[in-house]
């Protein structure tokens, strides 16, 4: 089995080359130490980092799961000892303010450093990323007090963090929370209920877990207007930093699941827990989910990381296994046949895992500019600096993360069959992909509740239509620019056609939708896909212009990348960018035909 | 977890009312037994079998596995009496030869077993589903006294069998295979080599297994023409229809795969082990694909089973989970939520798998047909007429297969998707389904393979276009037939302008394929995917014509049963069909988009 290689090349090409992060940097506070050397440094050392320490895991942390003894969780093998490595070198505070002992550089680096942890090892990235949420959240409404007791430990990875939000009764639907906080004398509460599907609920790796929680005051009005946000700590601070008393959250069970089982997914329960409020009474919903945004690219990047991973050890696979002679000549003739890759359709299954790698990051990168403006909104506290960039980030976020994680299932899927009946079997590591990947398009809300959020909420309530008007302009904008460019004119036309289109569905599901309340959430995921597919196209034009520049310019020291990313810009549009189309016209068809049938007579079994 | 229920309505409703069944036996000498009463009670029978028996033992099968201790597999708990129950009630023989055991009835009764059975517990059906392989080739190619000695115990399933073709250097490039035999003095060989991923390889089920074994003569040519077939049992016959002696066949290890984990997939060592030619000498690839058809076909039924599966229990989920309210308003006000069944993208998801289950099985049905008179020519020595319904057959087939087994693995995805987070955890089964339908892609020939087998060979190569413009013929004829039919003409409409797609993009690339070597396996893929959403398209509106006139006639006993089918066939055409277009576009694609870009340029890494 492979080891990941960090795609430094690639992702330096998105920084320095198409979106100007050092211009971006030098425009941001928390960019002041971000400067190129600095950022390579990072950027190499963690790739190192994830090259040696965190791949070598993946593969046996999934054999050897977590297991639960004695109410204890431990990781596999080599967790807590890479989790060690991981604390020590700084990397939980990359991002986090200097003032609780972050190294206060910029949110992007923060996403960069989770797109080589999670590609690496998903698993293992899931205890950081956990952690991160709680440390936004404690950030954002936490008292100066909560921060320092909570935060600092966080930032510097002594303690982990989660976010217990599902109960067995509900997980999109959290007005249906149940578990209780009861307020004390003292100030603090006392929780109790059932939380499920908790990650890093429980586990080895740190000195003490935070756990974010979702709760009922008594006589809290029902619904999602009734719930509030508590710390619950699995050890009380003792005052000094240090852990004290153990609370009354313990780990009932794990979940057995189809993969990231490296990954320890708890029962909690809450039993007269003691735990802190942070943030307004009844207002918990909103404090979860001031960070919504960035944790659902945090998500998406697990669209984005497996396509990378099934991508680079499928094609070294391909270059090696040979099977049959390709259709137009022997390619290998002193070989018993010819190398896969030379074979077209296993080549069409790569480059729709290259395309979908490559296309999804530089979505990533994109968006992560607009977190970088919006996070510094919240740090120098300019409210209204942060809403404008989480409006902007607000569109973006439900077609990154729901398409694709999407994507990131099918390309994933394609490293298997690249494989053949090899992929089947485990040794190999690619259906450990498949199954790890499975999950992305489930939690931090299912492709559908992304698709209801891009389209119901951002497109059509919010803003009726206008976040598609306004970045269609954008798109519009480069497309025109680009006509000029031989290279890349086939896109930029294509690019304009898709603009226009894109509004014209986005009015004609508005008029629609008035007649027929259906609608929106008939046409949500072709809404939601085609939007993508624009998205990634507009990714691939940018990525294609700036290659051509270099080209035409001469002298590049690596022509053939350049060169590959047109090549790979072409694929893109011709055999995947077409799926568009088929969303376009199903997006508009009537809701009748999902709404017709009865709900009895959807089968007639028996 | 739910169990699984046999669709009887739906599967009558395809062979009476759709597909008369019943006046094809009557055509058939096989057929004499098949009476409507006799069709009945089997279906009847082989359904409970199957819920009762077949499905409980799904999960737990899963969860224990095969072991392989001392140099025996055993499979899971409960597999063996099972077995047991198979092998008494007669059903391995349901459609073998009465002279050797058999109750001689048509082949398509044996796919209607093998449907439930798969449905139920595919890793089951495996077991029997090999043997029935065996017995094909025996029947078709082997001596009097090797079917004698064989093929009576494979039919009345006291022995299993196995096909032992994949050897660690190659699967789908059989050519490379270097297992040995070695003539003896005596009329038989010895055997040496190694093959893998044998499935049903070793197992406690029968007191035999007879391995058909493909491998080399002393002195044969190189690749597929030096390849010759041979029955290598485990236990040597006694002479008296007992077993002898222990055969030097062994397994070294059980593979660890994703899923069909009941399944035993065993890497067989061949030392010295005695075998026998069946068949003419370097001709056993032609022997070993005479079946190759069925097999595929019977393959194809992992693409219907798990959609069917995965339907029912996300269906059944989708009306007892709550969570949120109808966009169009509270469906259900006293509850704390409404049932996911009201939600229109929850609708979108189960409709897509029912569209799939309901309209493969219908694609499964009409190729069985052709089956059965194929069978029927071999069985009665009618060779020009098993050739010409094994060419009818072998259009269908790589359709069949190739894109039923992908939107079957679809389906399974999307049932793991109306459980949302519960999906993935693996009391529910769900994820289950997913990992055992994704070797359905793999084995049995690629999604790849199939698609060359379609374009290149059925296609351009055998018919110059001719089976497209035969099949479309029929295809047309049936749709200007119910255009008067105000239901079914929308369908009739876009069938028509399809089959002149069909033979259009068919003829293009013909023309293209002339000036490309690489046209042909560039287009494939996109090709077989649009080749089988036509054919879905037919079927359903073969279903709604038949829907739509009982309607018409009125008094039937379940008017909703037709309306279903109705509103399905509209959503089948509204929201899946388009697809097609996007392959359409995707296979005109330049093959440079493909072939451009060199191997060692596809990754820049490093």
């Amino acid at each position: 089995m492979p080891v990941y290689k960090a795609p430094l090349r690639d992702m330096k090409f998105l920084l320095n080359e198409v979106f100007d992060y050092p211009g971006h940097y030098t425009r941001l506070q928390s960019g002041e130490n971000a400067t190129p050397d600095i950022v390579d440094a990072i950027l190499n050392e963690c790739g190192r980092f994830c090259e040696e320490v965190l791949s070598p895991l993946y593969q046996s942390g999934d054999e050897e799961g977590c297991n639960l003894e004695n109410g204890e969780v431990t990781t596999p093998k080599g967790y807590p000892e890479a989790y060690q490595q991981y604390a020590m070198g700084g990397w939980q505070g990359l991002s986090a303010p200097e003032e609780y002992g972050g190294q206060g550089l910029p949110a992007s680096m923060g996403l960069l450093k989770q797109e080589m942890m999670g590609t690496a090892n998903w698993p293992f990235s899931m205890y950081p990323g956990l952690s991160m949420g709680a440390m936004n959240t404690i950030f954002l409404h936490g008292s100066e007090e909560q921060k320092q007791a909570y935060l600092t430990p966080l930032t510097e990875g002594r303690w982990g963090g989660t976010m217990c939000l599902t109960e067995p009764q509900c997980g999109t639907d959290l007005g249906q929370i149940r578990t209780r906080a009861q307020p004390q004398k003292d100030g603090s509460y006392k929780l109790s209920g059932t939380k499920i599907f908790i990650s890093s609920g429980d586990h080895d790796l740190t000195e003490n877990i935070v756990h974010i929680v979702l709760a009922r005051l008594p006589d809290a009005p029902k619904g999602t207007r009734g719930i509030s946000l508590f710390i619950v700590p699995k050890f009380l601070p003792d005052g000094d930093g240090d852990v004290g008393e153990r609370n009354g959250v313990t780990c009932a069970s794990l979940e057995k699941k189809m993969g990231i089982k490296a990954s320890a997914t708890c029962v909690l329960n809450f039993d007269d827990a003691t735990g802190f409020l942070i943030g307004p009474e009844n207002e918990g919903l909103n404090c979860m989910f001031t960070f919504m945004n960035t944790a659902r690219i945090g998500t998406a990047i697990q669209g984005v990381g497996p396509a990378e991973l099934s991508y680079q050890w499928a094609l070294a696979y391909a270059k090696e296994r040979r099977s049959m002679r390709a259709l137009s000549g022997k390619k290998e003739p002193d070989q018993p046949a010819d190398a896969l890759i030379h074979h077209a359709d296993v080549r069409r299954m790569l480059l729709t895992q290259k395309a979908i790698a490559e296309g999804g990051r530089a979505m990533l990168y994109y968006a992560a500019r607009l977190a970088d403006h919006m996070v510094e909104g919240h740090t120098t506290g300019d409210d209204k600096k942060a809403e404008a960039y989480d409006d902007k980030l607000g569109f973006l976020t439900p077609i990154l993360k729901g398409f694709l994680t999407e994507l990131g299932n099918e390309a994933a899927n394609l490293g298997v069959q690249v494989f053949g009946g090899h992929g089947y079997i485990r040794e190999h590591g690619m259906e450990q992909i498949v199954r790890d990947t499975r999950i992305a398009t489930l939690y931090e809300g299912t492709t559908g509740i992304q698709a209801l959020d891009l389209l119901g909420r951002k497109v059509l309530l919010m803003t009726r239509g206008g976040a598609v008007r306004e970045f269609t302009l954008r798109v519009a904008n480069f497309a025109r620019k680009t006509l000029t460019d031989k290279r890349v004119r086939p896109f930029a036309v294509e690019l304009l056609k898709l603009t226009a289109q894109w509004n014209l569905l986005t009015v004609r599901l508005m008029l629609a939708a008035r007649k027929d309340r259906d609608m929106v959430s008939s046409a949500a995921n072709d809404f939601l896909m085609y939007s993508g597919y624009v998205t990634m196209a507009y990714m691939w034009a940018r990525m294609a212009a700036v290659a051509s520049d270099k080209l035409d310019k001469g002298g590049a020291d690596s022509e053939e990348f350049y060169r590959a990313k047109l090549a790979t810009a072409e694929f893109y549009y011709e055999r995947l960018l077409p799926r568009a189309q088929a969303h376009a016209t199903s997006m508009l068809s009537p809701s009748k035909n999902l709404m017709q049938l009865g709900a009895e007579d959807m089968s007639f079994i028996g």
